[in-house]
């Protein structure tokens, strides 16, 4: 059932280990059939060098499972909810990368200071609020993606494919479980580069509004003139 | 002689240089048979990629050797201490790998920042007192295990089970040898971002205690949820 | 068509992958071939590990295709200007590598601070403006070859073959498409150290100009006498 | 000729690139035949990947090759003054490694801060002073070290094998070209954790002497009683 979003899924979830996102089981991608309404998703807890396309989880989008034997990530419900509520997502990724994660924790948003931003990101990667307690209480991973949609308000989620939970650690997707894993790997990148840029000199402003709008329509849109013919994003 | 015990603890050793924890001959770790009241570590100053099995020492209780041709590692009494101290303890890992040392060498513990360290620890890592002159001279391995004692008085072990000796470098322990491994994979990573999240916001509080407890029990106890059934820790 | 020249242009972009330098499809190496006019030069958004001598694009020195099936990179313009500016320049690089990217990002030049840095640069490696509007909406890769070949008004580009564009990254030239990257492995060594130093003594001041000269001329210039003959750059 | 201690040299040489301690051609090692008064050391500005027994070079103490058709690092003649002075090292090393170099950029030694440093260094790791103009511009290397040795006027250099040069980067020495490596390694362990334990706790002090010493001397001297027997150093 749904053998190659399960293979693709499953490949995602081992970019994350190779590209140095992950240590023991941590985060997870999952990629979704919006025909037939169903997600992939790794299996929580389990180790990546014994992962197997078998052992990819398919769960409806209420959570329900509809293959597989074992238990899907314990995120589900977060992944679950960010699918309902962004329509173009195709693949989400969720990993405790070091730099974007120290961002999270700081509860601080990643302000654009570079054209490396400005090629994936439209603006600063934003940062959600603390889950309040009864959030926490009641339904704590649904209501994570609750509030990464209450952030995303007035915010195109395709334009900035990514988000640091407070307290917690960054979420990204994008049009494939790949290219979801893709914006984690460049999240990482430019977290690591502002948190220093910031340091050298803490006066720093934000990159010129124009020079960030030229980098990102380069990449993006009708007019991208980046890459070969076909390969835009 | 309790061949199935050397084999985890040189594993366990191996798995320290396999995760950068460790450079040089330094760091051991060590397990125990309880019902024997035997313990395996790792021989004082041996290159690790020539250690074997037979190179595991055994020692009792006590610290008498009681298998093995070479020298326990000369950090064996802290071991010793501490299995006669935290009776669930199955596994000790020390090594001075470098964020959680720096920590160590601060004097400073580590605070619960995110949801990654609470995902280990229910609270901040604690760090001794500096031994004093004469606990140094007169028996100076099993008083640095005494002075961790002395900290966990009112920390239950198997809840935060890593401690930072001032001026020294970070033990970790667990359920198992490489339990007590993963365990020290995880300080590095969690004082790794600590260090960097208090720098980018100086006045960043630790995680909400809710929230704190929420994740410690996603994956602790009889409650967890987290993983496979069985795979809870 | 110049096929060595395109396999010296592919060996020094796969250095950059090799060295640490790019992720994803970023960067580019280029070469000239000064009797001819010809540039080869990486193509745009090419996976790395699939580029073959083929891909590499032969460009004239006004940015016609003249080889090739592929779209030239597209910070071609910027290689061009740099080329018709600076007549030694046999090779260019550009990449965001991390810590040089931090420095053009902080808008802050390289200030020689180590016998390291004399090795290869004469002096501080200079940062641009930022493009102004215009510039960048009119012709914004050319216009950045414009402000680096402004800013290297009273600079021998030979002698400083590095450059930080503000809120972008750093360019590198040399007598080679393989020096180029050279000076971009260097770049980003003596940029991470930089960092570092000025923040453990905030009150450092550059190198003695006469140390710092003794160590350019030990390897450049004609009373070179680091290597073997002939190896003097 | 001296076929062994070029094996040795050639190896420890290697060694530096397999530790992260050098890029490029930098860095050298050399050792010593006390008996004959020869130094075998790596030739100048040649790479690591094609370096061979027959490329190192014999000079013997006044710097005149004796053995070999490379011309000898252009550090040979500090390697020199070192030997003349320090009668017990056997083997020096010389590298541009990151975080130790830092801390001679910045013009400070690096304070003991934990029992790493004191398992190697019986103290703080010193830096010289600047060459003055007529030091540098008469005999570079011979003069650089002269500073060296003039900095370890009341040190024993067998109890701190290591030393900062201001602006420029480390030396270390020890019993054997493979321990002069060692220390180096050791040396830029301790030096990137010195760095992030001050920026942490500004107001830490440097370890408290009794645990220094005592940690040194369970590894060196009579007393010592890491490692098996016949290992100490």
């Amino acid at each position: 059932m749904l053998t190659e979003l399960k293979k693709k899924v499953l490949q995602a979830n081992l970019e994350l280990v190779k590209n140095g996102l992950v240590i023991c089981t941590w985060g997870n991608v999952s990629g979704i059939d919006r025909d037939k309404g169903f997600i992939a998703i790794k299996p929580s807890g389990v180790a990546y060098e014994q992962m197997k396309i078998k052992d990819i989880v398919i769960v409806d989008i209420e959570g329900r499972i509809v293959d597989g034997t074992l238990n899907p990530s314990s995120d589900t419900p977060t992944h679950l909810a960010l699918y309902r509520a962004f329509h173009d997502v195709m693949g989400i990724t969720h990993t405790h990368s070091t730099c974007a994660t120290i961002f999270a924790q700081a509860c601080c948003e990643i302000p654009c200071l570079g054209t490396t931003h400005a090629d994936y990101f439209s603006n600063a990667v934003p940062v959600t609020r603390y889950l309040n307690q009864e959030e926490v209480e009641s339904d704590y991973e649904a209501n994570t993606g609750k509030i990464i949609i209450e952030r995303f308000k007035n915010i195109d989620p395709m334009e900035i494919p990514a988000v640091l939970v407070a307290g917690h650690a960054p979420f990204t997707w994008g049009s494939s479980p790949e290219k979801s894993v893709e914006n984690s790997v460049v999240l990482e990148y430019i977290a690591k580069m502002a948190l220093e840029t910031i340091r050298l000199n803490p006066e720093i402003k934000p990159l010129p509004e124009y020079i960030l709008q030229k980098h990102y329509l380069r990449k993006h849109g009708k007019k991208a003139y980046y890459g070969q013919k076909g390969n835009h994003s």
